[in-house]
């Protein structure tokens, strides 16, 4: 209980809830949840192209011959990848930089996999880049530090669109959402 | 207290703490409130250019010679025009539809102020019609019907951005709002 305890929004009744779910259950179950507690530290590590979480070289999704290795979508972190992979709409590969620019945490470009991603696309292969950083301040300045060192490399560089959240109302929108939709209009 | 009552959002407790207020308050106040209220119907209209709330024949943004008549940000509702204009961005003028199609509810287009939009539009000196509906099922339709009523009249029709709503996260973000997201990605 003490050591389940330890797990993100796992209380003291949550604890020992599982742990008597644990005491109750099989035990092919139990040993199942151990080794792949287990595995997570020994098989996942990061992809070697895209920096995503690969259980071998590359992570899944590098390693489908389906994907577009054309179109790479710029992420912060694997759940952002996770996010976008659910949409089913993404055809191509991502890269993830493994977080955001944030010089009061101390977190500069160096703390970040840019340099392996110019690298990636300075070796060829890559027709655009979509830039799908969280639409925050941090977001925005690694997505603007990303676009100036690509900006050589005469790849298509895009961003994800912003605008008002689908099923909104115009009448509670926030000033910056209502800035964005002004902004971004475009013709029917 | 009876009548406060009967307030949207005043309850039993709310309408006594402003009938004390109203009794200890001074015979001004209290009559100033009394005549806005009755004002409220005997002077307010809408505009017979946009549908605006006014106090005159036109509305106060119609009747300023500093906006921008050409371009026409078309809202469902008054509230929508507050909102947008409280983001001090917009120089153009306003037509306010006076609701959303919603044939569940039994309102066609013929309900709403379509007819003397297209009237206004083919009155000429309107450059551009923005169609800032919400981003709902009904604000949608709305939209739709209103470019297509407005299509042979020749003038722009663009349409308020959709997407990524600034400040959300993408690891929290709706399939929706990522659709519209990755729909509308541009160049950086």
């Amino acid at each position: 209980m003490d050591e389940l305890r330890k797990l993100p929004g796992i209380g003291a009744r949550s604890a020992e809830r599982i742990a008597f779910h644990l005491l109750k259950t099989g035990r092919e179950e139990a040993l199942a949840l151990a080794t792949a507690v287990s595995d997570i530290k020994d098989k996942v590590q990061p992809c070697s192209r895209c920096f995503n979480l690969a259980e071998g070289p590359l992570c899944h999704i590098c390693a489908d011959p389906r994907r577009d290795a054309g179109q790479v979508f710029v992420v912060e972190q694997p759940k952002d990848l996770l996010s976008l992979e659910s949409t089913g709409l993404i055809g191509g590969v991502y890269h993830v930089l493994m977080g955001h620019i944030a010089p009061l945490e101390g977190v500069g470009p160096d703390d970040l996999t840019i340099a392996a991603l110019v690298q990636r696309v300075r070796g060829g292969g890559v027709r655009e880049v979509v830039l799908a950083t969280n639409p925050t301040v941090e977001g925005d300045a690694t997505a603007l530090h990303v676009s100036s060192v690509l900006a050589g490399t005469g790849v298509a560089i895009t961003r994800l669109a912003r605008g008002l959240a689908p099923g909104s109302h115009i009448e509670y929108a926030s000033r910056a959402m209502l800035e964005e939709a002004l902004r971004g209009r475009r013709e029917v």
